[in-house]
């Protein structure tokens, strides 16, 4: 897919997924496109875990039971390792959002919907139950789970600011 | 251009630039990509400043005088609004990442090279002096820059940790 069109295309998906898997190989095509995403000093300190199916999944429900993880065939799980910080930077939350950006763009062209799902685990016991779940080691924090799936319905979409309010020329306000 | 093409070439460019102008419609066409990204509680909280010139773009590299922006012929730079804070939640630095990985994402799928020059301005001196030569008003961050053109010469591009190291399946490790 022209990539415009699927910039033009991706939304948040909150609502229910069909139950249709989705095949490893788009999965794996859709995490290649977020480890290819900018990482501050080339740390890479994305890391991903593909979940394929419902007896995977299930468990995080009971985490953060929202109607997307609910019924979602399919989920990538967004972690950045603390300890990769060169250069006294820290670029995690960077280096998650250019990688997350580019999967949704990516699931998108493939002809699936998708919603980075962060929220849930700004609490500290549910970024704890996620992490001891998925055997993810301390050093690292999970930062957004991507449930990915074909959409059981048009999904909702909320009308971003006009491009005129957002952009200037040569200086700020013109 | 494809998208997975565009996220396949996409590389951070860190040398000249040909002096070839860049058309307006173009650097709207990008910015326009980072605009329609992701967007913590949709706050729309990036704003960007289009300089379409060396006579706009040459105060800048008086504060970072880089290859890229000394010889860049358009420049877009990405501001954060500090006070578009939603339900006490801050997404600054996820919102102008997914924006800017789209944006670099847009540039390459049009032609052009471009960076994520953010480091200068993490200095305070440098970023107060970008801020008041660009008129940006005290409630905005300036994020990065993307110095944007046809390459002098190819690149040099970094390899990436390899897949295997950054993708489990099921659980962490696996």
């Amino acid at each position: 897919m022209d990539i415009f069109t699927a910039i033009e295309k991706r939304y948040s998906h909150k609502e229910k997924f069909l139950p249709t898997a989705v095949p490893l190989a788009d999965l794996e095509k859709i995490a290649a496109a977020g480890l290819a995403a900018p990482s501050g000093t080339n740390s890479g300190c994305v890391k991903l875990i593909i979940l394929q199916n419902r007896e995977e999944i299930q468990p995080l429900c009971d985490i953060t039971p929202t109607d997307a993880l609910l019924t979602a065939p399919a989920v990538i799980v967004v972690f950045t390792e603390k300890s990769k910080q060169n250069w006294k930077c820290n670029f995690e939350l960077e280096d998650y959002a250019a990688a997350t950006a580019q999967m949704l763009l990516a699931a998108t062209a493939l002809g699936y919907s998708s919603l980075w799902q962060d929220s849930p685990f700004f609490v500290a016991d549910k970024q704890r139950a996620a992490c001891e779940l998925l055997n993810v080691p301390l050093d690292y924090h999970l930062r957004v789970v991507l449930p990915i799936g074909l959409p059981d319905g048009e999904g909702s979409r909320r009308e971003k600011l006009p491009f005129s309010a957002r952009v200037s020329y040569g200086k700020f306000g013109k």
